[in-house]
């Protein structure tokens, strides 16, 4: 039984947490924390837990979830967990960080796009990309894992295969992403409010989504050489999933015999929870609320590749995904505790 | 032409009025406030209104609006416009104030359920109960409405005949209330957000919403005996819209040979936005969602009497029911600029 | 293992089967069918399922559903189930019936508010009231359970302590109860459309839903007098959950020195999915929606008592309950793949 | 005072069209039909208008539509349009056409895209494509206007400055679309229930949707050249709204000293109901929800140009529209009774 524990267990994805490790066979949730001075139940803070949880949630005591866990879940904002993340390695534990700190290796970029400077660039370069699909050998063995963004687990399932075997024009992906509400966390703002969103539909940080370079990155590691996508996001009145239209263009006087739709079957084959859909067809929210999966469909048609994927932005784009890293961290079935 | 304000126009109830006013044929919107440092013009507040109006918006100058209106919209939170409404009066102002510090004419009640002392009480004894399908002949003349609240609103309306002719128990309301977020206003707060609301539906202030008193208030001076009713009101997870559902009982051994709906019908004959719908038929929000009617449907069955009662929360129930008192004082047609 | 089959899966209450079924450890998922001449993978019809079952459904095969399976789950329209029970039951194999034909044992009840004779009298009679909660004995035991309706499940729920330890005026019971839309099952037709229903609400079969008769000859039962309540649904713009606001009289003259809530908490003590609120405090939807977990909450006030339940109409109202029941059949522990 | 009628009021188009035609202050409604056996007032089809209209409404009488109006609005559904149009126009009639029927010159294409034959190939070539901010000019003295679709509205306002004057690379258009429900009519199938759809988002007709060759036409046309879109459209679960995101590449080499955006506010600068953003910023679909604007924004970036329009597809994208295209047809101020 691995003791693990969350730091930050307040939001969305703190709650996403909660839910799993709570039926998860392998694990005990031994510690929670929150950002608030007020120290409460788990059960009042997600009434939803009730009569199924006995644990206190108060402010981070790092010592206390020290002695306690083996593993810790970080659940909090960007630019936070990198004053963490020292002091539990140190101690010899495992970290999982859903935040983004230590996503970005080159630290420029870091701060670029999040504002303030990387405090802890030795254990950035240790970091281990947290996408299981690409690198599940290095995760074995991890200390620390950078889980990955929403946005970008999708975007990257959906593009690994075409970056990896260079099947298309790699300079012209635009990807048009669309998200849940619960993708923003719980941000107490007008513009998160329920009548400012319910029946409205935006675009947001178009062109300059800090998600943006997270994709680059990945997809340029896999394709050799420099990929730069147009990352469109916009914001959908639902509370969860995601779903990127990824538009690229096929190699001019390059046709393959073997339809896409086939190469990326091939390519995930061993993967429980990679769906790929037939040639045509796509999948929508629904088939991947409330799981894992990823589910991609893709079309050719005259010069155009338009690639669908699904994810829920709470599972396979944040908690879900930290679970399935956490079952490789230490050899549990990949599935485990997880729909 | 009347040159009328808004002064607090940056929430729901203030971006209705702006609507209704920038196409009412009789006045031109010479003034807007809001509580914000920031000065902006009013079609960037608000980009629906934007090429529709050159209005800016700024805090609050008394001065200025008392300078360029005839009457003031208060758009204000409880407890604010009586630190203003004296100021405008005392100008040879006409106002209609959208808060609930004028329409409980027992202080001490007003303490209770707002929190503070009533500071204007020489105005309060003033000021006119503005729902027309009652109180039309002293709104004519008044200088000082109080708009009613949205909740009494559709209470009232649904209870009026029965209170005034004594139709049933009085001893024995229940009123179910349940009401679309804007009615709550632009509050900030975690449990506003789309997530936490979306998906879901809740009571809340069971059996002591400030609503209570301004319902009892009413109906117990038409009754013209004590009426105390039961309220509790719900969270409903669409923008606008108020349905109440109301309970009562017969009165035992005194059964009228007229059907309540056709009393009904009689009673409110010559209301322009009242509409009865036939006896066992109901009107559900959207039959009044934008509009500012009140549409009201009975059935009577054992010795139960069920009313239900459906309005526009930031219409007739806050906005809409203002012009509608504008218009009366100033000879208007009533329906004019409504719909 | 305990082979199950499911005769109507393509429902909503079916698809919330499937999703148990197929991780419950101790059944396996060995048939389903469904009213349509298209025979195709559950996969396709519930893409959310795809990679997780092989199961092929299509048109009714009883002969191949009692081969396959040791216990039957009817997830059928009301009227179509008491065709098929006598001969699951005449093979010998178990059944839970989720459709209303084997909840009312009055037949002409039954024919009122379904509109067809009733063609099982003897099946009927054995048919056992599957609210585990009140008669958990009884259905260990039984062959043929009818499981409760959705709304009833939540009303009885809330009532049974009363009702059974005579705690208020049950002549006074009003029960205002409001639903998501998957409680209508997958009904095609204009009023059930997105854009009808969203940005709506409405209350409808005032007084006369099918419902009535079930929550008053359950809690007659344990009141061993006759009670009727008076019961009006309304419809929710959300997909899953009731929530039920209940008002009754206090008994006058007799009032108790225990509140109300902890009678409650005794009442449910050893209930794994009954959670009672602290006095004052009322549950949302939000806390049981996914969960099989019937949320009550009580406050008192001057001669009042509001009770409010509430259920996720989908699990608790319908599958959750029935695989609560499976469970006690079987010998399973009771909370068994349920959350 | 002009006498219109409405052939087929009974879908969301034809209630928008009901709703703006009451209050128009230059016409009377005086015919309506919609497809059904029934003949009901149009007050209890939508009990919104109750106490608004007298206007009855059965199955469409053309001796009687023809008797008492000068011009008639057809909302049928597609391919039904062009058995009507000939007789309408051979009495003397105006008509504006909602449908698909008259809006493609090229009828193979036309039957490539709607599957059947086009069987009015004269009144075909009269027919006005009526988008004002095109074809102002030809709208006045027309007879029969086919009425744009409402994605093309969008498209077509969000690219036809770059299209008629060159500013990108026209080869290069990928428009993502996100549409509203009620864009798809009063469609009575599974897809469409609110269960389906709340919660949810989806891509559909991706690369094959009817409304391609309407925006290839017309911004062929303007382009003097062939433009040949790649277009996306997904259901967005809201009732009112379209938002697309627009996506081409600049002309390399030829880059512009004037941004694109003032190029905009330029080519539209005395349109009524085009409003540009200011250069990087974007329209969502709140800002022209309930009225006949389409929103502009831009942004250009490295090779990019983003374009984002908003319109509410049941004004801008049809019954809005149509209203302007009348006023115009009947020397009205061109913005007369919409908003």
């Amino acid at each position: 039984m691995v003791n693990v524990g969350i730091i930050g267990s307040a939001g969305y994805t703190g709650e996403a947490l909660v839910e799993i490790l709570l039926t998860h066979p392998g694990v005990r949730l031994s510690y929670a924390s929150r950002k608030s001075d007020l120290t409460l139940p788990v059960s009042e803070i997600f009434p939803k837990f009730g009569s199924r949880t006995g644990i206190i949630c108060g402010p981070t005591n790092l010592k206390e979830a020290i002695a306690k866990c083996d593993l810790l879940f970080l659940a909090l904002p960007h630019t936070s967990s990198m004053a963490v993340v020292p002091k539990l390695l140190a101690a010899g534990k495992k970290v999982i960080d859903l935040s983004a700190d230590y996503r970005l290796k080159n630290v420029k970029v870091y701060r670029d796009y999040y504002g303030v400077k990387h405090s802890d660039k030795t254990n950035l370069q240790k970091a281990v990309y947290g996408l299981p699909e690409l690198y599940r050998n290095k995760i074995k063995g991890a200390s620390l894992i950078a889980n990955p963004g929403c946005y970008p687990a999708a975007a990257i399932l959906a593009l690994a295969p075409i970056a990896a075997l260079g099947l298309a024009d790699l300079s012209s992906i635009i990807i048009d992403a669309k998200s849940g509400v619960t993708g923003a966390g719980k941000k107490i703002a007008e513009g998160f409010l329920f009548s400012e969103i319910n029946e409205d539909f935006k675009a947001y940080k178009v062109g300059v989504h800090q998600h943006t370079p997270e994709i680059n990155q990945v997809l340029s590691k896999l394709a050799v050489k420099k990929v730069k996508v147009t990352f469109v996001p916009h914001l959908l009145p639902i509370n969860r999933g995601i779903l990127e239209t990824i538009y690229l263009k096929k190699v001019k006087g390059k046709s393959s015999k073997v339809k896409l739709t086939e190469l990326y079957k091939r390519f995930y084959k061993k993967e429980p929870f990679i769906r790929i859909k037939e040639e045509g067809a796509f999948p929508r929210i629904k088939d991947v609320s409330g799981t894992n999966f990823c589910d991609i469909g893709l079309k050719e048609f005259d010069d155009n590749i338009v690639i669908i994927a699904a994810i829920d932005n709470l599972l396979k784009g944040a908690s879900g995904t930290a679970v399935q890293n956490m079952n490789i961290m230490y050899k549990f079935p990949e599935t485990l505790g997880l729909f």
